[in-house]
């Protein structure tokens, strides 16, 4: 973070021509954004949203209420350019990029033994690391991965406790049953890796999936590069609370683009700390509310950037 | 309304590549654009953002935080491109209009008459009426007048009843005693026209301004001309209200697009029926949360008619 721009984009919000405090959260956004981009006066040209894809070994348990063969099938649709996402980041003027992760090696199922080995894990975090752009000037992490709302319940569940039903949700729209088999899967991931469950790596590894500790990582470069972030739904925010377990400042140059209607989200978000930007009952994944929130705030940047001030504008202040 | 574009706009939203309704409130918003337009696959490529400026009488009883003469000043500013409206809207690709109405003859104190005449009450309202673009394809009304919170004020009171103080917010910031002083205007006005708070026109001539008239003439003429409407904050809804009075319909092509911090504005939105898109804090008039709302538009539009289907991604449905 760059204190001196924040400092900078502070005293400037303060001399445009509104009544302080007028445009409500877009000016916390805003220096938030200058800030963490290092830039006094900033600009958003370059917003880079990437989807990861995974396939998850507890899918087979039926947890989704989708097929397996739909994370593949999604990302032939993302790179040709028909899903939502393609959609949302044309409009607000992102570049786009997929990242399949070993589709056809799906991760273990966590009720037999570790999601991942370590060199899977290492490799996922990589992946994610190596995807984001260090030209973007903003990063959101999407993904595509039937079932992995299943991994991610898990991770909160281990990180955050309490009970397993308050962190599983109907995901693409399980009915009753699949959902009381989402909790006992967890439940019974949460049993066989008990032992590991206070280290946040470790959970990742035994509990999570490639797609999602590639969005660890890439959440991480971000941070490394100076790029603030827009984190997207329940899954996004799983693997941005491994990084938040390990150190509570590792999410402070990303907020939240939207609170997902899965009803976990929320919670979730609290325990981040995070103000979601949208609140519009998404609950699609690949990044579609953290890249809608991209016109948010470029709107409160634009606003820091390009307002006159009341001496440049000659307007009385109060 | 062109309910055969609703309906073929619902139709295609069913067939999109996500899981049914999970981009929320997002798929209800495009086809309720798809049904305002009469596009069955819309795109948004001309919004319009007009800035109505009205003095008033009132705020010589020191119902503002701000002297009368940034009216003129922020009129100014808008038209050289230094306010938060014109970041906004260049940010979505609006064209934004400034039409000021008479500035340099405020309204009458509506304590001691009625704001306007007949007459001023007529070219106000045409003003507006012809103020909206009709190769528009989206329309944003937005106002700029010093006092203006405090006739939006009245005309909810008079219109929906209930306490002044329910009605009367800080608006740019006025203190305990500004604050007071509102109320007891409000409630002067109210009395002094109480023979006439029966008609929705009357109270707006009464107790209104220039550009309050001149908002509602632009949102019934956008309606006329077949363009959706994103209402903005307390103001505009205010004067969006004469027209809901007059008929609980004349509002149903419009969409609420953000809700304001001042206070009243929730309780008004929700006599409106109205669900905001945004809810940002925002409190600055000019159109700015309509006007930043349009990004959440845009993306639904383009979801609804940029997506593949299901069939023609080779997508497995669930």
């Amino acid at each position: 973070a760059d204190d001196s721009a924040g400092q900078a984009a502070t005293e400037r919000n303060a001399q445009l021509t509104k009544p302080p405090g007028a445009l409500g959260d877009l000016e916390d956004l805003a220096i938030w954004y200058a800030r963490w981009s290092g830039q006094a006066r900033p600009r958003i040209d370059a917003p880079q949203v990437v989807i990861f894809a995974g396939n998850h070994g507890v899918a087979a348990a039926g947890v989704s209420a989708f097929p397996p063969e739909v994370t593949q099938q999604m990302v032939y649709n993302f790179q040709a350019g028909g899903a939502a996402i393609n959609q949302i980041s044309k409009t607000f003027g992102a570049k786009m990029d997929v990242v399949a992760l070993e589709l056809d090696r799906p991760t273990q199922d966590f009720t037999q033994g570790p999601a991942m080995t370590e060199s899977d894990l290492l490799s996922a975090l990589q992946t994610g690391w190596l995807a984001v752009d260090p030209q973007a000037d903003l990063f959101v992490a999407g993904e595509m991965g039937i079932g992995n709302t299943t991994p991610a319940a898990a991770i909160a569940a281990a990180l955050l406790g309490g009970a397993v039903q308050d962190w599983v949700g109907r995901g693409t729209g399980v009915d009753d049953a699949g959902l009381a088999k989402k909790c006992s899967v967890v439940e019974a991931g949460l049993a066989r890796h008990a032992e590991v469950l206070h280290d946040p790596l470790s959970v990742l590894q035994a509990l999570g999936g490639r797609e999602i500790a590639a969005m660890a990582g890439s959440i991480a470069a971000a941070r490394a590069h100076g790029i603030p972030v827009l984190l997207d739904g329940f899954i996004c925010s799983a693997a941005a609370l491994v990084l938040h377990a390990m150190n509570p400042a590792a999410l402070d140059h990303t907020q939240a683009g939207h609170k997902s209607a899965e009803g976990a989200h929320a919670r979730l978000l609290e325990h981040l700390g995070k103000t979601p930007l949208l609140s519009l009952g998404l609950r699609l994944g690949e990044g579609s509310g953290g890249a809608l929130a991209i016109g948010v705030l470029k709107g409160a940047v634009a606003c820091l950037s390009g307002m006159a001030t009341f001496a440049e504008a000659g307007v009385s202040d109060a």
